[in-house]
C-alpha cells in the first residue's frame, strides 16, 4: 500500500537529479576504489528512498532523533545499531551475500549482539550452562569438511539465553553462564550439555523496540542455540540451530531462521538414562544432533572479501 | 568505477529475494499506512544496496562501528547524525523534496546543526554580531509574497559563524554571538549588521570527518549567512545566502548552494560612509541585498505534509 504523491514536475526532477549527481561526483577522488563503490551505491539508494517516499522534514527529523536515541542507549553490553540492522533484515542479508548457498555446507545465520570472546573452555561432554536456569539438553554432532572427512580440533563457541530469556551479559550481576568453548575429538565429534532453547524477546525498551511496536511486529526470536566454529584452513561458520515445532520459526524478529538449521530437540521423559550417566533424576531433558560441514577457507571467497577494510 | 563481483547463482538470488520479501511482509500489520510505506521503501533500498555492492561482513561491522561512534560523539551541541545526513546530500535532498522549485519563490536550503531557538531580538539596523569577530556586513532587503505585496512583521532569525569559523555554541565559554531575530517594517523591509561570511569546516574530528578524509573530500562549507523567515499564513523559509566569487561554491561539503542564493557582498573601501552613520573608521565593511519571496502556507503543501508524524 502506498500513499498517493503529487506528480513531480520536470524542473523539480532535474533539481533532484542534479543533487544526486553532485553527491556522486564528490566521491570522485576517493583513493580506495571499493570505498568509492560503496559510498556511490549508498548515495544512490538513500536518495532514491527519499525521493520515492517524498520524505517529509518531520520524518527526516524523526530519523535523526531515532539514530540519536539509538546512540544514547548503546553501551558495551547493548548494541542498538545491530538490533536495528537485525530487525530490518540487513544483518541477515549481509550474511547471505557472504555465505552463498552451496552444496551441503552448513548454512550461516546472524551473529547477534550477545557473543562474548573468551568464554571458558569445557571438556567434551561438559556443561556450558554454568548454572543458567533451564531444561538440560544433550548436544552431539560432528564437524567434517565437504568431502566428509572429520575435522579434529575444531573450536566450537556455543552460547544461548536461559529459560528466563536472558543472556548472562544482560544480567546486572556480572555472572558468566550459558557460554563456553570446546574442541572436537580425533573423529571430529563433539558432545556437551546445554539448555533446551526457549524463545526470548530482543531488547525492546529502546527505539528499535518502539519501531517494532509501531509496526505491529513482535520482538520475539525463535528459540535457538548459537555456534561459532573455527578450524585451520576452514571458513569460520557462525550459525544457530532452531527448535523443530517452535511457533516462532516463521516470525523470527531478525529473520535468522533457515530450514536446514531447524533440528529436532527430542524430549526425554523423566528418568530416561542420560548418555554420560549424569544424574537428572526428577527432571526432563532433551537431546539434539547437529552435524556441521565446513568449507575450506579458500573455496568460497566472499565477494569483496579480498578487499582490505574500508579505510575511511 | 565498480569492482567486479562474481555472478550470483539463481539459487542464491532466490535466497536473497526471499529474505527481502519476508522483511517486507513483516510490516504488513503496520497500522499507519505512511509508516508502512516508509519502512517498506527503506527495506527495499537498503537490501538493494547490500546486494549490489555485495557488502562484506567487515564492511557491515564498519558501518555498525561508524554509527556507534557517531552516537558517542553526539551531544546537545554536536549532532553527528545530522552531519552524516548533510555530507551524503540527504538533508539537502529532503529539503528539495519538500520545497519544490516554483516560480520566483525564494529557494530553501539546509537548516544545519547550529540553529538555536530563543536568540535575542534586535531592532531594524541592529547588530546581530554581538561582538563576534569579523568584518561588518550591512544586510538589507524585503520580504514579499508571490504577488509582490510586502509582508510586514515577518520574523527573521539570522545566524552565522565568526571569522574564526566557529558558531557561538562551538565555544566553551557559553557566549551568545552571531545570532539574533528581527521583524520587517510596514513595507516588509529589513536591515541589520552582521559579518561578511567566511568559509569554515563542519566539525570533522569525528567519524564523519574521517569519512570525508577517506574519500578525499573537504569539510569546508561555502561562506554563508543563515535565515529562517516566518510570517502568519506563509510557509516558513529556511535558507542561506552565499558569497558571489567564493571558491567553495562548487564544493560545499553539504551541497547547500543554489545559484539563486548566491549574492554579491559588495566590498566597501576604508572610510566609506555607512548607511546608518555607524562609525567604522579604519575598517573595511561589505553590504548585501537579499529580497525574500514567501509562498502562502497552503499554496505548496509538502508531499505528505498532511500526514501526522510517524508514530513508531
Amino acid at each position: 500500500m502506498t500513499t498517493a504523491h503529487s506528480p513531480v514536475s520536470d524542473r523539480q526532477r532535474r533539481v533532484e537529479d542534479e543533487l544526486v549527481q553532485a553527491v556522486l561526483a564528490s566521491f570522485d577522488d576517493t583513493p580506495d576504489p571499493r570505498l568509492k563503490e560503496v559510498m556511490r551505491s549508498l548515495t544512490r539508494h538513500l536518495h532514491s528512498f527519499i525521493r520515492e517516499v517524498r520524505l517529509t522534514e518531520a520524518e527526516w527529523q524523526y530519523a535523526i532523533d531515532f539514530l540519536t536515541a539509538a546512540g544514547r542507549i548503546t553501551t558495551d553490553h547493548r548494541q542498538e545499531f545491530i538490533l536495528l540492522s537485525d530487525v530490518l533484515g540487513t544483518s541477515m542479508q549481509t550474511v547471505n551475500v557472504n555465505h552463498e548457498a552451496a552444496g551441503h555446507v552448513t548454512e550461516a545465520t546472524v551473529l547477534g549482539p550477545f557473543f562474548v570472546a573468551g568464554a571458558p573452555v569445557i571438556p567434551l561432554g561438559g556443561d556450558m550452562a554454568f548454572g543458567a536456569p533451564g531444561e538440560p539438553c544433550w548436544v552431539e554432532g560432528t564437524v567434517t569438511d565437504t568431502d566428509g572427512d572429520p575435522v579434529p580440533g575444531a573450536r566450537l563457541e556455543v552460547w544461548e539465553a536461559d529459560e528466563d530469556g536472558l543472556y548472562d551479559v544482560q544480567r546486572d550481576d556480572g555472572r558468566l553462564a550459558g557460554r563456553a568453548h570446546l574442541y572436537t575429538d580425533d573423529q571430529g565429534g563433539f558432545t556437551f550439555w546445554g539448555l533446551t532453547p526457549t524463545p526470548y524477546p530482543i531488547p525492546h525498551d529502546g527505539p528499535v523496540g518502539r519501531l517494532l511496536g509501531g509496526t505491529g511486529r513482535s520482538p520475539l526470536r525463535a528459540s535457538h542455540l548459537h555456534f561459532m566454529v573455527t578450524a585451520p584452513n576452514m571458513r569460520t561458520l557462525i550459525t544457530h540451530i532452531f527448535v523443530e515445532g517452535d511457533r516462532l520459526l516463521d516470525s523470527d524478529a531478525v529473520f535468522g531462521v533457515k530450514e536446514s538449521l531447524v533440528k529436532r530437540f527430542a524430549p526425554q521423559a523423566l528418568d530416561t538414562p542420560t548418555p554420560d550417566g549424569r544424574d537428572l533424576s526428577g527432571r526432563t531433558w532433551s537431546r539434539v544432533r547437529f552435524d556441521i560441514v565446513l568449507t575450506p577457507s579458500d573455496a568460497l571467497p566472499a565477494p569483496g572479501a579480498d578487499t582490505h577494510a574500508l579505510r575511511a
